[in-house]
């Protein structure tokens, strides 16, 4: 039995809903490569949610996801602006610059958030070939730092974008553990909000593997399968993705998880800051509590429970629960901290 | 029930002991990308099998081993030399060129092997700077046309190329086809037989998904882990690929697979040559069958066994056998073949 | 002095008149980067020869007319056809696939000129995403071969390419040979002929750097100044490449260039077809002259006029006029040639 | 007449010994793509200045010098810290990105040049495939700013850049500038200084075309030759460029051409330092002077002289001198500026 701890919510494996509906599908013979009925099914799903208009494309995972978004809408002299934080920005290994081509330009922010005041800054250059061109802005709902956007917040960056000629991509990895936090439906914050490209998240709630590609708009769609296919994300026996969204589409699968790992963010960090000394440094509105320890206790820590350090020199961790993390989990964790620090 | 056919090896599903394997390390919390106790046996295991010296990486699909692999060896001004039936010639939408930059240089075969004779029309203008420069020559094996090279052209093939200073690339898509084809061990005609580097299938030979890049040279693999991340192919969740392997390489399931597919191509291809007025095209030695049949019985002929047309032009259709083609299966579609033929 | 051979057009150096204009656009400042008074003239100049549709963009150099024109028309998905001795296949270290991501398509010829057939073999797999998608036939005229295209020719393919959804693009190296040789105006062979996009040549001509990109749909070239910068190819003293255009256009320069150099190419043809033991190889249309001659001649043959084997196995050799070669260098070089092949 | 400004060094023309020597290279044929004896010459003269150890290779443009140079000594996965004002990051519309596939990493400045302090910040996630890998620091002399790098600023870079195993690139477009301020040979802070790999820029000091691409060890360079082609950069006539060097580094042409520039920038300091109202917001250590005016001023004195706007917020300028910048024209702007703040 391997250790749960709060490394990722990738490290977690795979809700038995969803193992289930995999095997289920594993019938005979059907086309490969999307051309089946448990793909057609779960599109019809996820088109029910996000309206009619909507184009779905399943890829393996979050940075193609996000890189073959980003490739379908951009020509290679354009660039994209994002967090500092962005998972485009500091954990796709450049991904994103190799395939598209394109320039990113990163933002400083406080909370892993892009407010217009900090994407005004490169909102120059138009028209003035010298410049790479603006033309994605790219935020991550829920961002890296465990913080959520509002449906204003990001209604008020779509403006924008769009009457400056942008487009709005949104990383959604973390996608459910923002719909769960704000209370709201998928659609509510993306397309009605004037999202135009969105990374729908499964792996970090449950799934294997598997992401879905979100157009709002046909248009930027059409020559996507194209994209995707030269992008090394067309899967052949493409019915076991397709099967996993169905299971974590049905009876709301995704929010049950989403709210579990949520409510163990929350729990771990009202106990957590019940001990002094450690400084809660993020919102916590999602997954992910980031806090500030003394750094000589850290490595006993991560032997027990492990996690990542976030930022050295600062002694920041971050911590992050799935929908398998526990209670006691979260208990025996806390414990062990405070133990720790008593013993300083 | 999904009905089978003949239309690909990856149109069927998984294979019920790789089902097992994938709900046996669904347990706990592993360290995600790869740093997990599942990865680590599965490349021990597949360093059993190619040597000590070989290094192993797990990507989703072998459209990215391919290309990734050809990325590792070569720089934008290369040229990689192919069967014009290539895989990554003709089925990975231009996948390798994007990626690494490189040029295809396509070579016309009978039978979709490479020869010597067919190679060295590329292999000119070594060091002259307005020329593309061959770096690698790439086999597939089995090709895509069901034959397969023996262990003796591959030496002839890798010599020809080491004496040139080229390497050798093996798209290993039905790699277990060809060794149960050969009675030989991979090793035997992989790094034996002078491969450097080799794409190795498992989802066309009941695998749900993942394949590895094997190189038989460290020196070659030195940064491949940056190339496989920008290349979109690390997973977060890998310890299922990884215990796909190793399920299809516990008890030879690779080659109960592999063997009882290559003998239904065998029983096809004879039932098949009873049938007068139908040609088969290439030598049956992996899991394809290649036959022109009047050009006008295709259509309700696909309808029942699902098959695809290679060749429009000359009427020339393919036939894929797979792990759980069923005797019934074959016997059914020839009965309706020969139906068919007699009704002319 | 540096003596004349026969190596290549562009071992001659500028023409005089072109040099007199660079000195005479020499004064003072202008605004950098094409937004100068010489290139708005040189357009102006290039919109009447072509069209006031038309959109011009100067470049440095031939590989990268070639290479943007390309990229400005195809996405890296696409595929492009052209003739197996094309220069952006052979000549150009595979810059068209780094830049455009795109898989070049070569057709064998016997003369260098793609015929509607031998495109045919490449005209399949549209809308199959495994596919790279055809979106450019590309021809060069004059050809590499020395040969020309015929005004009926070229319509002949655009309209094919048209009727396919495809684009046609003209590598224009040595337009003006091909317009000396045709007895007919750039136009009448480029836009009226259906050629979409155009790499303008200058540099084999006489000029000392400078090719133009042309467009002949403004809609191709809307967002072509971010690829020229993206690409590398936006002078910042671009006044003097448009100068050279200048020159190149006023009194017909191009044109007395083109004839001069033609008529070199067929008088040394025509010397030469009274050499026993000689064979022309190819039509002589423009200022290429192709010959087999005895192999153990080619050295000596050399040292005093140096040129290019083509084909080293046949023992083909390349012969090119330019804009400078004189009756003396011809008459020179086959009375050497001639003695040569007596002695032996 | 074209009436001088202050906009930029290269809407200068070209230096008339420069154009003297193009005229007197213009003799007969030589070897095209840079095997003629004024390469050979031009190279061996620059090699005379940085060592034989150096290895040079000649470019059209600033842009590919520093891309292709940057290219050479990367692979797609890495990344390169740069000012946040360096032209490879907001001069060069992404052609890095494109060309490399890296991943730009600014560092905000006060003067244009990095400190081991900015660059600090981008200097971790080393050997975490996630990250990509930071390889290159780019600096650029003189700077964007009009600033200069000491000597010994440079050495503590290159220390700490080789320290951890990265390269260090200088971009010296403005390099005879900074040569100049600093009363150095070139040598002095570029291979002596521990830079690996320069863009020696001519263009903006009296060339026409012409940069070089140097590098410090020749295995930096083993496959440079095909990079260049590939890259669109490789001249057809390139006797051209090298004719344009050597008159460039003949009587120290290069070095008149720069003290002339940066006293004419000094004096343009003195003279405008003297205005009450108006403030230098840079040191003034090369060809370039930074100001702040009043905005309403700004139109009507680009009216007599041009220049561009370098803040649009702040309300800064950039004036920039040139090889052909004369005393008048320092005092007729100077005198004007004083009119128009006078009147207010």
């Amino acid at each position: 039995m391997n250790k749960r701890g709060f490394a990722s919510d990738n490290n977690s494996g795979v809700h038995p809903e969803i193992l289930k509906v995999i095997g289920e599908v594993n019938q005979g013979h059907t086309i490969a490569y999307g051309d089946d009925p448990y793909t057609e099914k779960a599109t019809q799903k996820l088109k029910e949610i996000f309206g009619p208009e909507t184009e779905i494309f399943m890829v393996f995972i979050g940075t193609a996801a996000n890189t073959l978004g980003l490739d379908a809408v951009t020509q290679s002299y354009n660039s994209i602006i994002c967090a500092e934080t962005a998972h485009i920005h500091v954990d796709e290994c450049g991904a994103p610059e190799k395939f598209t081509g394109c320039k990113l330009l990163p933002v400083e922010t406080a909370d892993g958030k892009l407010s217009i005041e900090g994407i005004k800054k490169h909102m120059h250059g138009f028209g003035f070939e010298h410049h790479a061109q603006p033309k994605v802005i790219s935020i991550t709902q829920a961002s890296e730092m465990g913080t959520v956007y509002t449906v204003e917040e990001i209604r008020k960056i779509a403006d924008y974008a769009h009457e400056k000629g942008l487009l709005l991509h949104m990383d959604g990895a973390r996608i459910s553990n923002a719909a769960v936090s704000l209370g709201r439906g998928f659609k509510d914050f993306t397309a009605d909000a004037g999202v135009d490209i969105l990374s729908f998240g499964g792996t970090k709630n449950g799934m294997m593997y598997g992401e879905a590609v979100v157009f709002f708009n046909k248009a930027l769609a059409s020559d996507f399968k194209y994209r995707r296919k030269q992008g090394m994300q067309l899967a052949s026996k493409m019915r076991f993705i397709s099967a996993q969204f169905l299971a974590f589409l049905k009876n709301d699968l995704w929010e049950r998880n989403a709210e579990h790992s949520n409510k163990m963010a929350e729990l771990l960090e009202q106990e957590v800051k019940k001990i002094p000394g450690i400084q809660i440094t993020q919102k916590v509105e999602a997954n992910g509590v980031f806090a500030i320890l003394p750094r000589e206790l850290i490595p006993e820590l991560q032997e027990e429970y492990f996690f990542y350090i976030w930022d050295e020199e600062r002694g920041e961790v971050r911590w992050m629960t799935s929908f398998d993390t526990t209670v006691e989990d979260i208990m025996g964790f806390v414990e062990l901290l405070r133990g720790r620090m008593d013993r300083r």
